[in-house]
């Protein structure tokens, strides 16, 4: 006999969560299938001892982030800033330099020209609708190219055209000709603007969550308590009358109606039965995630804060190109966060653990001096290898797919809905979308429940 | 107890049924696994009574296919040249004109300015080295821009871009900002040139098959016998030692070697224990696949060619914008060919089956008169809609894909082999590039064998 509720919810990342929180709240029967051993999906801490941690995944909040920053707040997941004070550490063409507040110090030429394409960028991204970018003016042609050419024809300074990259990479852990320009002013959109998305105090890296952010997926999932199953993979949802059955190696469920909070590439993974309608089919073929490995390194302090460094750094050289200070509240233990991102994650996650651990250590020593390379501890987690997520931080979209196959993202299928911070239309690809597409898509399923 | 076999083939497309004719060829034991009810894969024919039929997937050959050619010739199965007497067709900015051979009637100005920017594609193309598209000359740049925006960038006219488009659509099934420029250039290298991938007479259509290409697979698949497990579609692939077990829905198999033969797409959908490396997996998320759907319009008799028409057709408006004499060989009945493709699939792939079938109409009476409305019967079939190859003519690359992910296109993962047509350096994307990768597995793996 297959286990039944009202509503089945596929994923205990904060979007399956949300939306069975706001479903039982409703006083409707849920399940949780959950493919990994845990709740969190993108977001997990892992313990260094001491009663601390680090997080291996999403961190961040920022202003604007309500929602998450609601749900913080209820589950009593207290926040405080990212470190941010001192001088941030810029290596460049092969020189490094220091600098306060958002603008660093290289050439003024090299700064009007980053600055032009970047006011463009963010004035384009303002025009578009952020629930229906393929109607946004001149969307077509915006969507037929890629951040690589739209960079190549608003920048006159390779320079220029590497900063974008930088931010780029850091934003999408992707490269610019990964992107479609119509995704890129969407995203910058969904976040307020570009600017956010990149900004540490004012912007998505302002603010960290005390015991981190997978607090809030543990203490959710505690609240929720035995409606969640773990290590139950969803391999097959089959509708028949106002019947669906969900397939997993822990059993079947059955339910009315079901929410797949998985990224589009892994719900399209999932075998339908009946077959979805071919647009949704195709646009899971063209959703791939990015790519990102997230290294902690721990020192036995956060040396770089003597020399009046905010911690912050990145560089146009190997190893890491994004550089935090992730130290604990407290500042003990030091803890420089270094990501490897878009191409760097592809070619040192084909390395051994030593050469990837070497690049890292060597890009910080260029941006801290030679302290940085005699760590504690070094910890990673490549993202590119985790079944349950496909990549990080999110879905990609490259040309051509907004326009053709937007219209299939949060459309439901019969009994079937989307959620996932993909589906979201503000702050698409942070924690925050994730909780406002569970919220959306609970609501939708209530509005439908008889 | 798992059935086990020295090797087992996955798919029994052209591909699996080449490399397991050379496996047995060599002494091997071989199970075929087979996801549909049939062999054949993108090939299929559909009888339309009096002993013919139609060919609902790949139908064509052309020079230079010589192993495609060499299969059927073995096989018994004769060509015989496509309908190419008369003249062609092309409506175009709302005006119809017809023509002899490769030069429509339209522009100088216009012809010039394709020419040109077709010359300039066929020079790229030649310096592709069709093993390794990553280390072209300039290949970063090449894969970081979408044809669409090559295309804008290398045409003066409004019409040019559209004629450079609709050869895009014919070849790829696919829009111009779907594709990498460094696949559009990759894929015409790998069939000689662009012009041999359109052309009838001297190109990629130049033949046909008596009986019908899914000929040459039905053949194949009797000679191998029962060897060929239908309805069997893999699920799973387990490597542990030197063991390799495959789960489908008929039950489990073993043997030491493998060979996958699904477009990568597809591959990346079987769960495989251990993990695939990550670059492999992250390949498989950015392959999607073509929007075609292949129409048949009967006549009880083709008309055009009383009219001196070839029955070719090309055009800029809504419906079909490509279109053959798909007659049998005697010309009875009179067989209009005609594609929807790129967008038009997508737009008319969500239409009832009537409004489509309208639309098709209406364009065939653009380009053939008031008869083009009557026909007997209309037959067609959507490859969005076909689960087992998610989308045809064949994978799309988009931008920074290739030169990211494409050395994981061929590389075996132990005892895991790779092929499939995508996979072909040679006629990629075609029945030819199936049969030749069918061999290079098959070698590979017996040179793995003990």
């Amino acid at each position: 006999m297959a286990e039944g509720a009202d509503v089945l919810v596929v994923g205990a990342g904060l979007a399956g969560l949300t939306a069975a929180r706001d479903l039982v709240a409703a006083g409707r029967s849920v399940l949780v299938l959950e493919a990994r051993d845990r709740v969190g999906g993108r977001i997990v801490n892992e313990d260094i001892g001491d009663g601390k941690i680090v997080e291996m995944g999403g961190q961040w909040a920022g202003p604007t982030q309500d929602r998450l920053l609601a749900l913080a707040a209820d589950l009593d997941v207290a926040t405080f800033p990212t470190y941010d004070t001192g001088k941030n550490v810029l290596h460049f063409n092969g020189k490094r330099g220091t600098y306060s507040g958002a603008i660093p110090r290289i050439s003024p030429l090299v700064l009007a020209d980053v600055g032009q394409a970047q006011a463009r960028l963010e004035a384009l991204a303002r025009k578009i609708p952020t629930d229906a970018p393929w109607t946004a003016p001149n969307a077509g042609r915006l969507d037929a190219q890629t951040f690589e050419t739209w960079i190549r024809h608003h920048t006159a300074t390779k320079s220029a055209r590497t900063l974008l990259t930088l931010g780029a990479e850091a934003v999408f852990a992707a490269e610019p000709g990964d992107l479609s320009m119509l995704h890129v002013l969407f995203y910058s959109r969904s976040g307020d603007s570009f600017q956010r998305l990149i900004d540490t105090t004012g912007g998505a890296q302002q603010d960290r969550f005390v015991g981190g952010s997978a607090l809030i997926a543990e203490r959710l999932g505690t609240l929720l308590g035995d409606i969640i199953r773990l290590d139950a993979p969803v391999s097959r949802i089959a509708v028949a009358g106002d019947k669906v059955t969900a397939t997993t190696t822990a059993g079947q469920f059955e339910c009315r109606q079901i929410i797949v909070t998985a990224p589009p590439l892994l719900a399209g993974r999932i075998d339908y039965e009946p077959a979805l309608p071919h647009w949704r089919e195709q646009l899971t073929q063209r959703t791939p995630m990015g790519s990102v490995i997230k290294c902690q390194v721990i020192y036995d302090e956060p040396f770089w804060r003597a020399d009046g460094l905010s911690g912050q750094a990145t560089g146009d050289g190997e190893g890491s190109r994004v550089v935090f200070d992730n130290s604990p509240r407290d500042g003990s233990p030091g803890i420089l966060l270094a990501f490897l991102e878009g191409d760097e994650a592809r070619r040192l996650g084909r390395e051994p653990l030593e050469v990837r651990r070497g690049a890292v250590l060597d890009s910080l020593v260029r941006y801290f001096g030679p302290r940085a390379a005699q760590p504690e501890r070094y910890l990673e987690r490549d993202w590119q290898q985790e079944k349950w997520s496909g990549g990080c931080y999110g879905t990609l979209f490259g040309p051509n797919v907004w326009t053709r196959y937007g219209h299939a993202l949060r459309e439901p299928v019969g009994p079937i809905h989307w959620a996932g911070t993909e589906t979201a239309s503000r702050w698409c690809g942070y924690m925050d979308g994730a909780v406002r597409s569970g919220g959306r898509t609970a609501a939708e399923v209530l509005a439908r429940l008889p």
